[in-house]
């Protein structure tokens, strides 16, 4: 990186943490430092801390309890809890739903049961990289344990109907539980498991501001799961581990300002991302848009640019300090194309150079502007030297560019 | 509480973050904020950040490489990583060992497997709540897939020679796996796994001046386990989830200081300690130490106040500021007695009234004499409510006080 200052546009891989976030927390790692647990005073005043913090947990997807909330240490952790737990809490059905294009915590866990003797459906999307709930109704039987459909993808931003999705499965079968990883939804659109038929739903804070390492599980009170991590009785003999306090108290508060913040992700940040969109899209002769669903959280666009390979495009972006990324960071490091792109569809010349930019409400306009500007350099560059030219030729004759 | 100084002597419970280990966390929050996973700088630096925290790990356990250290969210973790990923690496074992007095986490899990179909053996502890290694030798079969002992016991500190024990369990089957929990020995005693047939080792960052969320689990590289959470390759594909870049930073640098800082523990710690507890048991005539035993880490000790309610201690003495715990902080809440103590065979009149002082680098010398001063005002007036009355008369005799 030649550039000091930093792009981030990369809000779906991990957030800056907010400052007001971290002024929270502080206080409870040297000062109150006290185990939640003990009985004294000094360790009783951080089991207050983290039952405010449950609380705004629980408004924040607004649950019916703070009992329904379990703290863990990540969206993997939530996705694992709950899945796991289902099963073991009930092991009488063998058969479990999702789709093609979840998160890895989620879809690798289900090639993992697989192993172990599940069966387990994988349900696709279509070309914009929407679901129908109806392929979902169609899959549920009476051995059904469970249903895993995410809230919002993380490479396309497209949103997920997981409400009707949770209504079509216990009108088919009401033992079917249904887990909603809501991991890129939480920050962007609002939550609310109340009068839905969504049995878990699971959170990252440091996809919205609070930091890497705390996560949360909405777990409905009459659905019933085994801890993953067994132990002590914390998280109500849920998740056992001594009580994370500041990022416990930091995940709650950003979960808060995210609330607070939601109407400006609906006009500010959407606004910046559609600026950034068409920017890319009218300059760049072999930019597609990947997801042109309608249904997409505000802070996410998912561009493929053809014949340009995806690895080069984002370290000549890293050259201007612009941050961006292919395929989600955890699946980074792999060379394999994107298990949702290729799910979608997207046609080969365009699923190896496809960039995902994501924003947040910290996304400056110049910043935009500035990507704007700089992306068409970039692709211009790399297209140049691809081996791809006749390719290219006859894409700019089909598009009346020469 | 009605003193605003805080003696805190629970330090099993959990520990005050160093201030350095802070300084060295918080630039990344909300500047080095970068997801560890991805392809640009920004990213690449946390990257970074968490290899050189791996090597101090590493050189923490003074293992033989980096690639052996897995980062966890908790000891609870630790210990469920290790014993669940043997079972579900090679599931053709159906025996485990373990001890009567582990943690929770340890003992907990085992008690599930039952349920699940595991044979579990416990093996006691002498009334010094020490342990025979040539029992669990005795209990080793060609069916026993693991045995896990602890480093140290939370409760009494006694020291169980778990290089000894590990030997033994090989030389009876090659095959069995050994797991350390260490988390009460880190810090306090060296660790070093370099040349023993220990294949996993346990700790928890907030016991040694790290926060709370934080562990590592050291595997043998020649040892197999399958992760507690999937999902992404993260932790070289055994512990899926965003690393929690502060934390990882900040339990290395913990570990370096605690390394640093043994010879402390040693001398400083454990001078303050025997003064705590001569102090204790020559001034309070129904005062009995519950762990007598050599082999102790330096920082703890266990006095039974006989004919006392614990919960009634610790009360009072938190109307002074003095924190400490009765049983620990994992399974507080629960009125039955300490699990390690009942192993132990201390007797019924000392069980209820037994609490654990754990002192810290921090401790300071005006602290151990405060509460050398207040402890016996404070079991004196809870003595004289005591129901026992003629036991206590008794008592009195039989020490020639009367």
């Amino acid at each position: 990186m030649t550039n000091s200052k930093i792009i981030y546009l990369d809000n779906n891989a991990t957030t800056k943490v907010d400052e007001k976030v971290l002024e929270e927390m502080l206080p409870y790692f040297s000062q109150n430092y006290g185990n939640p647990s003990s009985i004294y005073e000094f360790g009783g005043r951080n089991s207050n801390a983290i039952k405010e913090a449950r609380e705004k947990i629980k408004d924040f997807f607004n649950a019916s309890s703070s009992k329904e909330i379990i703290f863990t240490a990540s969206g993997s952790e939530s996705a694992n809890t709950a899945i796991r737990g289902i099963l073991s809490a009930d092991p009488s059905k063998n058969h479990l739903i999702t789709t093609k294009v979840e998160h890895p915590c989620v879809l690798n866990l289900h090639k993992q049961l697989e192993k172990e003797g599940f069966n387990v459906t994988y349900i696709g999307v279509n070309s914009a990289g929407e679901i129908n709930p109806d392929e979902i109704y169609d899959a549920v039987t009476d051995k059904t344990a469970l249903v895993s459909c995410m809230y919002a993808n993380n490479e396309t931003g497209t949103i997920f109907p997981v409400e009707e999705i949770a209504q079509k499965v216990k009108s088919k079968n009401k033992q079917t539980k249904v887990f909603v990883d809501a991991v890129q939804a939480a920050g962007k659109v609002k939550l609310d498991v109340k009068n839905t038929e969504i049995d878990m739903m699971g959170i990252s804070g440091h996809k919205f501001h609070a930091p890497k390492g705390i996560g949360a599980l909405y777990v409905k009170s009459s659905t019933l799961i085994s801890p993953l991590v067994i132990g002590g009785h914390q998280e109500n003999g849920k998740r056992a581990g001594t009580e994370n306090v500041p990022f416990i108290v930091g995940i709650a508060e950003a979960a808060q300002i995210a609330k607070d913040a939601l109407p400006q992700e609906e006009t500010y940040v959407k606004r910046l991302r559609d600026k950034l969109e068409t920017g890319i899209l009218s300059k760049i002769y072999n930019a597609r848009l990947n997801s042109s669903s309608r249904n997409r959280v505000p802070n996410t666009t998912n561009i493929g640019f053809e014949y340009v390979e995806g690895e080069l495009i984002l370290l000549n972006m890293d050259e201007y300090g612009i941050c961006a990324s292919s395929g989600s960071a955890c699946t980074s490091g792999s060379l394999d194309p994107s298990h949702v792109l290729k799910a979608m569809g997207i046609p080969f010349t365009a699923l190896h150079g496809s960039i995902r930019f994501s924003l947040s409400r910290y996304t400056t306009e110049e910043e935009i502007d500035y990507t704007i500007e700089k992306m068409p350099q970039i692709i211009e560059k790399l297209t140049k030297i691809s081996p791809f030219q006749k390719e290219l030729t006859e894409l700019k004759r089909r598009k009346g560019l020469i």
